[in-house]
């Protein structure tokens, strides 16, 4: 197994000497297993590992999950780290599943460790029956070819050695060395979908073919190859056609975008809109045919979806977003991997220790006193808001009056609002309400900075 | 439904004005359906529709079914056409599943009727819903995106006119206008991993959303779109390092071949097998890594794969099938869609119901003496065969002396083999023991020609 795992750290560039690897624990074999192959390269990398468990407080076991993996980073001399956070009750607050929440919590944490160590490496667990359940997950739940190729080898700071391991090898290798391992808490009752796929439709697809996990596996290999090919004809595309990118819009050559089978004239659709909205969220297949279809109509054509608006123009096509129809945006879940796009501006939401840097675009509230999803948006007419260290509403009319901001900026200010009431006015102010206090458990962190 | 019939045919070009369309019907909803539909724009589009029905001998309901075609046929004015054919007996004879069986001489028989007809096209009632399932059966079984992409609205002779549609709005339409079918024999007992896959796995998945056939069949649409800018960029890679092509060999430039990304570079040498082997059966991704990675070895380095040379020279990089290896290849099935390639030949065999054409490269057999698979391979020691008109064996080689036969010819003439026996001396003579006789019922044809 060793060489096996060897040959793909190498095949894969997964580790370099000196890194610092974070290594995410559940005390589950996979977990073990990857914590001991780690440590079997720990001195030719001359890596510098650090387990890190969170402990989600979800069952009775928890505890004992947290001891085992102590007690490997005790036997292994790694440094070991620690965090202890609710899922339930951030899957209630967020309105997501508990699985969703574990993992928003676990990426949050080890993401948290990462930033003391420039380039450091978080390694995930992941095995081939991980990977063939998620492309399952995804083909009920629907994809494309680029969902399908499921999980990486390697994504941004996150590396998954194991990806390609069999669970049945994986036990077997712990059970050769005696090496313990908490019960598989991916088994978890709460774990549903997932848990599902994996006990109920898997067995059967393996009642048709023994070989299901691998032949899934092998396809998001083959459809990885393929989505390379892809991205590359989509890059050359996007330099032939398109003219022009600003904030708001994307401006392509009309010829050059005829030109286009329209095979590449959807892929370089989809990849604008990605561009300008952050994600592909609500855009259907149909909704890029009917951007397409304008190609044979007349000039001036316009087709609009939502706030997106292509026009067919004299010499080029243009998508844009509609400002005016723009003005609302919901930061739906804090997830560590995601950012809230708005109007030329990101906004990173996420869970931090304690308050750190201080600016006008940097803000901290009471993660309790907040409820999701956020909104983004405008002023209207009737707006209120408690000032930092006032008690009393006021009229943000009268607020922006005091604080001298010119009346035409004022319109252009985000506020941000919880369950109808602003709780930041972003540059200006944060709500009374909302603020940091004694009590304070949870700090919920919001960074906003221009999308360059 | 009317309506998006009209649009599926006309976006997709299926049909043109004055085209013969043979329907493939079962009796059941789905062929119904598709039946009426036609009907209905048979005046618009003056169509001279068939209506074909294979009775399978499957089930109690068989002459029941092809009661209801007839009757069907009868009620629209349609040309009817039946043929009697056992699955099961084929299944046995051929070693293959009743469903693969049943679809096998479907097709068959369907493609009897179009030969009559040229440029006639045979119309199947494949809907989304089979289209799923399809898809999770190539899935389980192994395969790429060329797989998943699964069923396409026309494909050479073959179109898909209600492939977008679904179940149960098929049978609300029949419902609604009283047009009767019979029960749904794709549901047979028989039709075990399909079936399987409907009422067992599918069910779950939709347990986990409703929506999972529509995500499927939308995943094939925009897999086809992928596939498209692929094959494109496939295309344009051949044409730039592809040197030579011959019968036994493709040479590739060395430098461009190299200059390719390593996932054009795996497509490009699957196209490559596709060519000389006329199949890509028992490539592996890793038999395709194997070969990619001789081009960061040594000149003269080869990489084999069965009788698959990859090797490096000092200006190109050639792909050749050893012919000292290549002396046996296997006709496993008889297969309407699917020709064996042997050796710069292609060998067609279908079932047919009279003997036509006669020549040198055509033979006729009584089906019902010859087992599966037959084989194809060169002459070999000690080889006896009885040929028509004699009773008795005779040695190869002395056959080859009375008929003349040039010593150095010999050994390149092709012998198909059925259980250890000659059955034809390709382009010489038949065996007479598998001659067709008055007691034949089945005639077995196999046609041989080169592969241009």
């Amino acid at each position: 197994m060793i060489k096996k795992f060897k040959e793909i750290i190498e095949n894969y560039n997964l580790i370099e000497k000196n890194d610092t690897i974070i290594i995410g624990s559940s005390g589950g074999p996979d977990s073990q297993f990857l914590t001991y192959m780690l440590n079997e390269i720990k001195a030719e990398y001359n890596l510098n590992l650090i387990l890190a468990h969170l402990n989600h407080l979800h069952r009775k076991e928890a505890s004992k999950d947290e001891n085992l993996v102590k007690a490997t980073a005790k036997e292994l001399d790694i440094e070991f780290q620690v965090k202890i956070a609710s899922m339930d009750e951030y899957a209630r607050k967020n309105k997501i599943s508990a699985e969703d929440a574990g993992r928003r919590l676990r990426y949050a944490f080890f993401n948290e460790i990462a930033r003391k160590y420039p380039g450091a490496k978080i390694a995930i667990a992941h095995n081939k029956n991980d990977q063939a359940e998620t492309m399952i997950m995804r083909m009920i739940r629907g994809t494309g070819i680029d969902g399908l190729c499921a999980m990486n080898y390697k994504s941004s700071n996150i590396i998954r050695p194991i990806l390609s391991m069999e669970k049945r090898d994986i036990i077997n290798y712990l059970d050769q060395n005696n090496i313990s391992y908490a019960y598989d808490k991916t088994n978890g009752e709460n774990d549903y979908t997932r848990n599902y796929i994996r006990n109920e439709i898997i067995p059967k697809m393996e009642n048709i073919n023994p070989q299901v996990v691998d032949n899934l596996y092998n396809l998001s290999e083959l459809l990885k190859n393929d989505l390379d090919i892809i991205e590359s004809r989509v890059d050359n595309a996007c330099d032939n056609v398109i003219k022009s990118v600003g904030k708001y819009n994307i401006s392509f050559d009309k010829n050059g975008f005829e030109a286009l089978e329209d095979s590449l004239k959807s892929r370089v659709l989809r990849r604008a809109i990605l561009k300008l909205k952050g994600d592909l969220k609500d855009i259907s297949k149909e909704n890029i045919e009917q951007f397409i279809s304008i190609t044979s109509l007349g000039n001036g054509k316009k087709s609009v979806k939502d706030s997106l608006i292509f026009i067919k123009n004299y010499k080029t096509y243009d998508l844009y977003i509609d400002q005016s129809n723009n003005l609302n945006k919901t930061i739906e879940l804090l997830s560590p991997d995601k950012k809230t796009y708005f109007n030329g501006l990101i906004f990173n939401v996420t869970l931090v220790d304690k308050v750190t840097k201080t600016d006008k675009y940097t803000a901290y509230f009471d993660y309790d006193k907040v409820d999701f999803p956020l909104t983004i948006r405008y002023r209207k007419n009737g707006d209120k808001f408690k000032p930092y260290g006032m008690n009393n509403n006021k009229k943000l009319k009268d607020f922006f009056i005091d604080e001298k901001v010119d009346r035409n900026l004022r319109d252009k200010i985000p506020l941000i609002i919880s369950n109808d009431e602003i709780i930041w006015i972003v540059g200006h102010r944060v709500s009374n309400d909302f603020k940091l206090d004694k009590t304070t458990n949870n700090i919920l962190k919001i960074e906003v900075e221009n999308d360059k």
